[in-house]
């Protein structure tokens, strides 16, 4: 059966002061009325039912998340004890399924991405699940680069071996980790790269045994772990912090990729929004009212607000009932030092 | 008898979008709980009681002004018909005065200026009192320039020709109107160069005689217009609209000036808060909580919110509760603009 682990643990600490501890990027409505979150799920349910959906979250989210997932049953929702990276997250999520239907094949998500075109997703997401099914290969979705960004991981593809539901399946020739700016140019201008996505489909049982074989230590605890909440408690902070791409990926044999031309984003920071929200004429991008003289290529959310600009660039500019945001576009990574000043001035209520 | 005749016509459409039509400048609590209008009744009520205080604005503010000012009689309010300029503004008023008391010597200033130094101030308009009590000259009040500002008219003082309550007082040698940034910059450094206040002290009577002699037609119209409501009405919009400056001061002989080194400040523009909220160490000047990460210049009103900045420079930051302003520092006097885009698309809730 197919199946869908959904990993939501993220804080989401670089859209402050619109997310916050308590209101994590994934429960935010970005565009539309519902989260992130939300969205993902309910995107995904055409395909795989709320019953055979994992949840993957953290303590202090999981009572939003359940509230904001009411569809889905309780014991599908997993507590990670702490945030570690997705090699453990991913291998915990493929031995809970694992255990309730080992001929699962299993759709991996995180919960925070946005996919403008739902029906291009699923036709992908189709496509993956049957290139997957069967084991023997690790299903990737590489997004077709719109500019030369130097926050992603690349996917080089090799030749398309064969079609799925009507879609080119290609071969991986190998993952590229967060390029300069230089190289993320040949890259754009190659035609051959791909932005990973972070969204994988495996038959979870070839999965683990593939992860078993690179990574033994991880999934000899990780077994340890499954088997009560104590063990889980006790064994998964120890869990080395490491990515899939890094524990498996990379050196793997039988990776393929399916192009995701589906408008994907990862909402890696509030520039993400220059590409998302309408824009005036002047390149202003704002979701709300927005008024503007002499100003051009800001991303604003006044919430509530009208927001005036006045002779300026390039600004981020955020507003939320207590607090508000005022940046240059190419700082808004840097984001959390303003978290770490309200952390040092004791200034809890904002974060 | 000594009178005050305050000026509170302003809209004030310079602080959007703190300052709206139905709440102006001077009704604004700019730096202390009180409003700028109330700190200047509460500034001079301690040489002239509310009983001899004139207050001059317009119908549309008259409501929440005599709110702001139950101290002050009803019959001291006068409704302008229209807004002026400075010389019917002051004209009318002595006329009430004079009316009233045929020996009146009157102060008049703006609603909207700041003062910080309030004993100093009732020092300086002590000594004007006392120099224009008997007529024959008229009493203005300097301003030590500490930049080369281009917004205000300059007065160059020549000898000091007397001391009055221990302070020299100057004749003036000219009036200058707004100069460019080479002139102002020449004036600075000269130190004979004051910026002209826009307060005045005058014997009414003798004012109004002086004026009768170089704005005869105005002072005709004048005379008819103060017997009635109606007449006031119906002539008062038929004025010319012209400084007292232009229409009397600038070719007045026997103008005197008192330098006012009483902290002074027009409040012309957002930017005028520079030199006057508390400053952060990269010279963030709010009033508010403000956290800031690589940025400096800045001026700051976040009213309830924390505002957070993130590599910006040189902006203005303001917020209401329904509106808010980001507008490059050294283009807020263009905030204009911004009203005429609010009146066009006929966002009125926001003017």
């Amino acid at each position: 059966m197919n199946w869908a682990l959904i990993m939501a643990g993220g804080a989401g600490t670089r859209f402050w002061p619109a997310s916050r501890l308590a209101r994590p990027k994934q429960l935010l409505p970005i565009l539309k009325s519902r989260s992130l979150i939300q969205e993902t799920v309910s995107r995904i349910s055409l395909l795989i039912p709320p019953s055979r959906m994992i949840i993957l979250t953290q303590a202090k989210q999981i009572d939003l998340i359940r509230k904001a997932l009411p569809q889905i049953p309780k014991r599908n929702f997993i507590v990670e004890p702490v945030g570690r990276n997705t090699a453990p997250a991913l291998a915990l999520g493929a031995l809970v399924v694992n255990h309730r239907d080992p001929k699962a094949v299993i759709f991996c998500a995180p919960a925070d991405q946005l996919v403008i075109d739902a029906k291009k997703f699923l036709r992908a997401v189709r496509a993956g699940i049957e290139t997957a099914k069967n084991g023997g290969v690790h299903v990737t979705f590489g997004i077709p680069p719109t500019a030369p960004e130097t926050g992603f991981g690349y996917i080089e593809r090799g030749t398309a071996t064969f079609k799925k539901s009507g879609l080119s399946v290609y071969e991986v020739k190998r993952f590229v980790e967060k390029p300069k700016l230089n190289r993320a140019r040949q890259f754009l201008k190659s035609g051959k790269f791909f932005w990973n996505s972070g969204i994988f489909i495996w038959n979870a049982a070839w999965f683990l045994s593939e992860l078993e074989k690179a990574q033994p230590a991880l999934l000899q605890q990780l077994k340890k772990a499954v088997v009560s909440h104590q063990a889980l408690r006790k064994i998964y902070p120890t869990l080395e912090n490491i990515s899939i791409d890094y524990a498996l990926m990379e050196s793997a044999k039988n990776v393929c990729m399916i192009p995701g031309d589906f408008g994907w984003s990862d909402l890696g920071t509030w520039s993400a929004f220059d590409k998302i929200w309408p824009k005036d004429s002047l390149q202003n991008a704002s979701r709300n009212r927005l008024v503007s003289v002499d100003s051009s290529g800001n991303i604003v959310d006044g919430d509530s607000k009208l927001v005036a600009l006045l002779g300026v660039n390039d600004l981020v500019v955020v507003s939320t009932p207590d607090a508000i945001l005022v940046a240059r576009k190419d700082r808004v990574q840097d984001v959390r030092e303003i978290i770490d000043i309200l952390k040092h001035q004791r200034l809890e209520q904002y974060l």
